[in-house]
């Protein structure tokens, strides 16, 4: 089988360059096309990344020779995509949010599936934000942003932020045994790297904690409800319950979100050992369709005391899955735990990747 | 004046270093006698601490010179004791619980009050827990204690754990203020030299998180009741409220633990204005009496939207000070912020020595 | 093709671990063999690892199961060699020298070889130092080894200390290109993981660095020269150039070797740019063998000016490749260049199982 | 007394920080005037520095009231010292050399003493580059300065980069104690503060070491060199021993900078405790005047074999003093040691406010 050509828009930045060494060996997608500030056009790939490229993994074969385009030049993707280089793209784009709006807007108007990890088109009613165990069905919305907008194949849909990966799997898992969660208080403990590069300056960490990351807070406490919307009338209707309340710290970690969550379910409450089987049990349709990027289990336990924990937990199954632990009762609602995931994995382009891999499996991609 | 000759039982730990070098230059009290344990006994204090001695601070005049005790022989401090070297002594011993009790029994029955930092007398009902700002009216038990033990002059006074300190004295501030306080969600991020050394192998904390501290949600959840108990028949009478729900980390920082708190007010409800105005006009006790290790203000507020942070503000006024920040509503209960204070200094050695201060002040150390 | 049954003594410590990781997925040998100390024999190695397992990487198949020996007890291994479930044993074990000593030569004259992590053995003057590329001649030694000793099978191999692997292969490429080298500065910045769990306590390391590791400099002056000995009456003669001098650091790093080298030539000195080809080209016996553990390149050389960085180069080629950079004129010495490898890999369990991969091919594991 | 007024150039970056913090308290000299970039410019100093000051020190009274002015505008500068709110100036600047090279010359020719920290002057041969207990003689240069270029009571003063600072004094003592040294291999360990704010971004440093740090090297090797130099022909002319060879690294230290040094005498050489009894008892201009930011120890000598380390003796006699330890016989020169000081203080803001005062107290600032 032919790979599909992708395109990754905003190719340089972290999460750019996460997607660029995920997608190394992919099984159904390879990257033939780079886009990022213009600045760096008309650079190659390697030569752009010369002290820029994070990552122990490398690139794929070809990947360093492309040439960098201008991101705003959408005209130059379309050319790509004609030439049989970029079915659609992954947009990882950094920029302020009127840009990638439009930007965004501009490929997918031209026929390109754009497939983003920025937050600018979260709250856009017509776009779904997935997260594939959680959402699958919000892929629904995808014809009619199309019809709405008089756009053929391109469509935009985007992922949540790295914050709510944590919990948000572990949430739906119980939502979909039948308890109902009428509210959550989270504790996050954020990785640097959610701060893209240069992002944190060391002299800010080191031997530190920074208890406030903006803009940070309110999406971890209202992405989830749109996750957890209905479609109707065309757009995507977000969840009112559960009620979350949100506080977001910076802490010495490379990579790892974690979250200490306490829980209050609605009048059927679980044991804990029920929850543990629940959590156990789940899973969604990116395993029951084996998708490359899905992990096995999407979330997993751990008995010892004193886990998950980031440097031993983040990797965890292709650094996909959510690691869940110290599952126990709360003093003042009904459940605590702490649950963690890789943020620029799970929480950016991995995720990204799973959800190309669930349109792909729907036909959203050609 | 001369000063009151003081002992150090468990000299060599990192409390016990932090109380040798807090005392080197203060007003009242001089480190005349340590103990450890038996394996450091005999070797002078700065033989000892050869290779093990953790702090920038240094030790005072004479300290080097002092020769080590067996903390087991109380009659050692007797001796001491009788020949004017030791007036009371502060305890930062670090061995299993029922050998504190005893131990600390024992130096108290030989007419040698014991100021502790350790958590086995936590819950005797006689002995006050004391944070100076919070309640030095419970020190009107010590006279009990001695009564129904039979002791003169010597009786225990013990301090809380490190992790409360940076939520409990804003918490009293509010109550004193008038406004009723339910429930609080806490959750900590705190420093490894609350494990003492050595402690938190490096191997777990770099680049990482440990979710949990043995021991320390338990009394980050229960010792607050204690302290805003009341003198009842003899013993102190825990209070009954707030309900509070702690979850404690251990984070890659040297010092200083960081708390996020939501808190949830009775019936009636301060505005973030009022809230603000409380914590920096209050003043407690230590400060009426302008006490040498008391904190001008004791807590202080940062109006940075990024602040508290452990590296910048754990040593404010001589680390002895709470600082406040990101005080802001909540989407649930109604307040939260974020507190931090220095766990080895406020949270430990700084505040046995303010407890001393406060007990010497109302005469009960001779 | 059937594994090779192989025990591991020691396995429950740092580099105990990082070898059963390893052998996870070996295609030559698994592991149906665990000892260590006697307060763990008994227990299954699953059970004795709740909250000591450091790694990310899991282990093998069945070995959760194995019930651990104490490895003192050498009869347990010769019964378990009868049985088939051990051919040879991997010695990672911790003690003091004089044990270790007794320890390897008894399961050696017992028939069964041992490969070791160790120290004790390293300067006994009929066990060959091996570094699979460097000295893959010094197997030679083993046959006089054996016969001195009377014993048939058993033989001792050892590997020398993690520190020198950054430097050693290197600096033995350009001895094998014809240049000779008379002496060599080295400064070490060593990860916290070369001191084993619980090792270095998060206190002395967090914005910090240690100026000394015990041991260390004297086994980074002395061990190359064991590895460029000669087989003379029946033991290795050290050589006697080049001549190091050693500074080696602790700094805060999990994984990764770092070291700062100036070195001086003899009278024929090659060029910055064919030191670079030299080092590109060079290859050993492992790679020509084409061993399962062997990197494709034993020298990786990376030409940005801030590289090898330990945290995104240790993991290269399996992380048993040393990545180079930084190779510039002296202004004392000839050449100046930055050399890393991965100390628990590249230095320690990956280094052994390739020494281990070599006598296999050589015949000397049966 | 009344103290004398002075201006900090760059009042907002981390050198002119540390200046501002340093100077709260100094007996001699307050803050009356700060100058930074244009963009800040107009502000107060108060405003500027929310979310910037990066010290747990805090500054002077009345320095947050005050407005920064445009460093650029040297008329500013010269209205201020008409009005008597400067009587010289620190420089702090960051900006590119030229830019540097003119300005301090602008306000010097206006008649403002430059006392500064910017390396863009260090070669100017008519600029003494001054560490105060070193080459306090090069002072002398001044009147030279000012004669050949027409200034008044303008002049400018520089001192070295921070990274010597660890190892010149020390060498400077055996010089002075009459012993040749003929070369320096240095290993530096830099802490991230010496890179400013934001400088070092946190994923380049967590859990890593970065073997580069730009323009470090030579400055390491030849700086030294013109503050051993001598006046001739209206010139600082250097030295031409010791030659050094330095490999700078950067790591995960928030302050203080560690220099691993092998140091190789002239045909005298001393015994090592010969090394010690003159470091000991070393003394320089600044103790004889007994200067307020001196420390009274220039060099202390630290026992332990795993001493000197940033975290615990950075801070020692005000930060000001360098700490030295593992003095040992070198295998291939002839002694090793470490050598540790601050970076921002000692090694910049803290050696700038000495040398003033050293100018001071020679009548040069009035």
């Amino acid at each position: 089988m032919q790979k599909i050509p992708v395109g990754v828009l905003g190719a340089t930045g972290m999460v750019g360059q996460q997607y660029i060494a995920l997608l190394a060996q992919h099984p159904w997608f390879e990257v033939r096309y780079v886009a990022a500030s213009p600045r760096n056009a008309g650079k190659s790939y390697r030569h752009a990344m010369v002290g820029r490229w994070q990552l122990a993994a490398a690139w794929g074969p070809g990947v360093g020779d492309l040439i960098l385009e201008d991101a705003n030049e959408v005209a130059a993707g379309v050319s790509a995509s004609q030439q049989g280089r970029l079915r659609f793209v992954f947009s990882a784009l950094e920029m302020e949010k009127e840009g990638i709006l439009k930007l965004e807007e501009a490929y997918a108007a031209q026929g390109i599936p754009v497939i983003s990890n920025a937050s600018a088109h979260r709250w856009t009613p017509d776009v779904p934000m997935l997260i594939a165990e959680v959402n699958p069905l919000h892929t629904d919305i995808i014809p009619i942003q199309q019809k709405a907008r008089g756009w053929n194949q391109g469509f935009i849909a985007v992922k949540p932020n790295c914050s709510i990966q944590s919990y948000m799997t572990p949430l739906y898992a119980l939502l979909k045994a039948g308890y109902e969660v009428n509210r959550l208080f989270i504790t996050t403990l954020q990785a640097v790297s959610g701060a893209g590069y240069p992002g944190v300056p060391s002299l800010d960490i080191i031997d530190n904690v920074v208890p406030y990351i903006g803009g940070e807070e309110d999406k971890s406490e209202l992405e989830p409800l749109k996750i957890l919307g209905t479609i109707r009338n065309g757009q995507i209707e977000p969840a009112v319950t559960p009620k979350i309340s949100a506080h977001c710290n910076r802490v010495p970690v490379v990579n790892g979100h974690t979250a200490c969550v306490s829980l209050e379910f609605g009048a059927k409450k679980p044991s804990v050992e029920e929850v543990k089987a629940i959590w156990t049990g789940f899973s969604g349709l990116p395993q029951e369709l084996d998708l490359p990027m899905a992990p096995k289990q999407p979330l997993i336990l751990r008995e010892e005391v004193n886990r998950p924990q980031p440097r031993k937990d983040r990797d965890a199954d292709k650094a996909m899955a959510v690691t869940l632990g110290r599952i126990r009762p709360c003093p003042i609602f009904d459940l605590r735990f702490v649950g963690l995931s890789h943020n620029t994995i799970r929480g950016a382009a991995g995720g990204g990747i799973l959800n190309a891999e669930l349109l792909k499996s729907k036909g959203y991609l050609g």
